[in-house]
């Protein structure tokens, strides 16, 4: 790290800063400037908070060189992590990943109608919602353990892994039982007890992006995760807060060459909660695939304005089945296959 | 609610709607302009999912009239909340509330030090952190029920109610047994199973604003805990996610005249967590009770350097003094006191 | 537009503002619901500043129904706008616009380098910087009409049409003289002043997004050009300002389905000013293409590190040529063609 | 600046950086790290473009060590600049500034009358708009020369000095033969060549805040007026965008203590842009000063619902006479006067 001092610090001041920095186990080389000194201290001191020298006299600055995140960096790992989720789906290489099904769990018989439709147009993992987040405490909140019942025989059924939330760390281990693929939605995704139970299993986590997290608190979230001995995690970009209106959210299709450069974990696109809007669903999707995404993450509803939940995001079958296509066209562009 | 069509909305299609709205509840009154019709509906159908009508055929939008929350409005308690927690102090009174400690407790010595300083100064509830929620898995993640008894003892020595974080599901039960108030933090403030696991019981919630949360969102949290049965929510103010990087987040001062104007609920001011930076947190202080606030809450660390967690965003004890000080004249100009 | 009425709204109050309703020319209908009066009010009064209504006693908020813009709204014209930029290049249909070239003019040799690299690898429109709009005052500037004269001499020679930029309304007759397209950057979306310049004149007008705008501002701002008597107006997505910090801008990749929705002008995607990164400029074209942009435009280089502006941001001919071949198969999975 | 050279950045790499740097005039100090080296570079070369030095092989990044503005930081002025607008005015001492005045000059007739209102309250100083900035191409723009007039003759009979907009370069002669300060409005703070063409001019300058810029960017937009040699700016927050909605913008109250770190400039806070609503006017009014500024602008009309422009967020003369009485008493409270 840089320690910038301020432009009239004094010597003793800068003696007292170095003499500190080689206490807690740092190199320091000072560079004089013109108006002011900088000090450079070498060692990898990632998990020491950096307060006591921040806030020594005629510190102005500190800049950290290493990134926060060791496990989820490719300075330990180079090669992409490919995830193997059951059924012989494997997430991160050249075949995409496509989850799709409706936002919750409804019925028996409604997921399995969902999931034979999304298995016929070519998808390969079903999602849904067993526990659902809702803005309101009024709202539908998910058929608990009878919808991740639903979702295994259906998995089960069609030879597809399954893919649901967990919102309490008291579920964890109940979700885990059923699951194939373990979601934190994004507003949990800084639920830090949540993210070190979950790393606890060994089951994948589909880590969503929070809801105005920047990239670097998602991979601290990754590494929160990881560090707990979970290595199987792949990130969501599923759209950030921003001043725009006419869509729920703001997609942001950066986030996946920006984490490509900074991780080894695979990355999906949601653009199914990115927009909330079923008209600019496919184009979402189209992009994020253009983009290098390793899959997508599509909600899909016969009856939209039945759905108890999100049904204005869903496409209804025949529209998905359309945008498979468009994406197979995609991927074959740039060098994969659905 | 206005239901608005489409402008080639066929004369069929406004019909079903009007049926629909008819089965479901609602009186109807169409409007016919000259390029659209828009429906108004009359009925009060707060939880009501408004997909079935937003996806119907030749509907373009639906614009709510009434606020998603209800407990929360002033539409049902027009009075201000005052609420007793505790050790002869009221909250959302004449009198300010004070809230002033380190920000995490880490020694029954060091703990004790700092709550007789800030009472010293004029403060009249004792805030500091047991379960911590860290950005990065390395960092101090607090001491836990050790931490608590530390809080409660002091409380009761210096005769003071006490404030702490609750951060998981199977914690609240613990925390509750020793807190005066119960915080849910920004990065739990759309934790829903939290948020019902708090209302269940009676302690009063000290509710922070999300990261990046809506004001619309914040009361919708706050009707989650009410809805369970527990009326006595305060909200606090703490920055919101901006741009600008100069402060850790931006303070939204003008939150405290918008809440007051929307709810009968207190508000509180946390300028240390929104600015992050001890240089500006005396200036956001005394804006947020110009703004009109119920009070404030400080962090106070007679050794910023040393703290074991957000030390540069700390008020020495003296500064703090002085921050009271200015307070106090403020206070007085607007008809209140500390 | 609909008003709705405060809760408690007096008798008198709500026939006040009927009657001032129809003082104005609006047809009302009120409608009396449990807890408060709603009133529709019909006419097509799109410039009436609705203070009066606003700010009169008992009235609660306004709710427009009618988009302020009609214009460039799809109210009035369905059919895509397909323009005539010279050189026989159409912008808006099955054809997509590859506007390439260096950020700056910044010599003769130089651009006409760039223009036949960019050329060969399939660009249609050649852009370039004469006027610079720079952060720091001690930047470069650009070469003014020299450059402008560089840039006409290489369309005409390479039989291609030249997109520059104008800041000043004191230059808008002089760039009109020499560009096919004239630019609006992103800082001067607002420039109400220069955008009423530029609706005079009939050249086909580039319209960037502004730094922070909403869609509805963006497509104010073609209203405003419009509403002079230029109806030649493409629009440019070219990132907004959101608090992520990973790339200079946040590519609003879903406001292309979004415009493409609301309005019959054309949009092309500028991945470059929207990472401000090389690394990340091939993904987020590609992304443009597949959701849906009428073009893109990308910023050459063939030495970024000697470029006198941007540089960090623009490919190098090699990399570009193999971007123009993946956008080639992505155009072609949606049905268009570069 | 301190270089930042890749994990596995070669010798020869290495070298090639500090050959380039010390071509160009910079004294480097290598620190060779675990697993990368760090170069720093001393000198002050502010208006050097980095990018030669970012894109060479090897290099990661580059940190600035110095602030991007020279005259606008207290690096070369650490005293408050106080500025003399005329009529015995003088901004950035310990009386504070209080702008007051209806959004534009409708007639000279209601122009005196709120003129002399604002005066009795205790404001020192006239606003209004002569040429407005309107998103709507539709809406009411300003009187023109007129309305410089009609404010000139009120600010000679009242005593008192005038602070106006100018939007286009081709009127800043005109406003300047008027106006006792030139405002730029939020729209403008980035039209450089509008900037450039008022620093010529000696009058004071009133920068406001762009709608989403930074303070770094703000005071780029002050060097670049003060680089033209006029040193009498002074800066204007007036909210920025973020994702809130229930205010138009949101009022960033910490860049009062910020900007007052960062820059000897005074500082004016205006609620009435910032808020967009007169219900919230006073409580962020009061922010303002008790956070430090050096002044508030202020929006009064006598009849808010008959205003051209902004009626909303205008304050009755009789509620600004309140307000005045409030800010007495904060400002007392913390040491300045009215």
């Amino acid at each position: 790290m840089i320690i910038i001092m301020k432009d009239n610090a004094a010597k003793n001041e800068i003696a007292a800063v170095e003499s500190k920095l080689a206490q807690i186990g740092f190199q320091t080389h000072p560079i004089e400037g013109e108006t002011k000194t900088v000090i450079g201290a070498i060692g990898d001191k990632r998990n020491i908070s950096m307060n006591e020298i921040l806030l020594m006299s005629g510190v102005e600055n500190i800049v950290p060189i290493m990134r926060p995140y060791k496990l989820a960096s490719k300075e330990i790992k180079q090669e992409k992590t490919i995830i193997d989720v059951g059924h012989g789906v494997m997430i991160g290489g050249k075949t995409l990943a496509v989850f799709a099904g409706p936002c919750a769990v409804e019925s028996r018989e409604h997921f399995f109608k969902m999931a034979r439709a999304v298995k016929e147009a070519g998808a390969n993992i079903l999602r849904g919602g067993a526990f659902k987040p809702r803005t309101s405490p009024y709202a539908f909140g998910g058929l608990g353990e009878e919808g991740l019942k639903i979702m295994r025989d259906a998995g089960d059924e069609l030879d597809m892994p399954i893919c649901t939330e967990v919102m309490d760390t008291r579920d964890v281990d109940l979700v885990a039982e059923y699951a194939d693929i373990i979601q934190i939605g994004a507003r949990n995704m800084q639920n830090f007890t949540l993210l070190r139970e979950v790393g606890k299993h060994n089951k994948p986590i589909f880590l969503k992006r929070g809801l105005a997290s920047t990239i670097n608190e998602w991979l601290m979230a990754a590494e929160y995760i990881m560090s707990e001995g979970n290595d199987n995690v792949m990130l969501c970009e599923r759209g950030i807060r921003t001043y725009e209106t006419s869509t729920r959210n703001t997609f942001d299709v950066s986030a996946i060459p920006v984490t490509q450069e900074l991780t080894h974990l695979p990355i999906i696109a949601d653009p199914s909660h990115a927009t909330g809007n079923y008209k600019y669903v496919a184009a979402v999707a189209r992009a994020g695939i253009a983009a290098g995404a390793d899959g997508v993450m599509v909600e899909v509803h016969d009856c939209p304005e039945c759905a108890v939940s999100d049904g204005p995001q869903s496409l209804k079958p025949k529209r998905f089945l359309q945008l498979m296509d468009e994406l197979r066209g995609i991927a074959a562009a740039i060098g994969k296959e659905i």
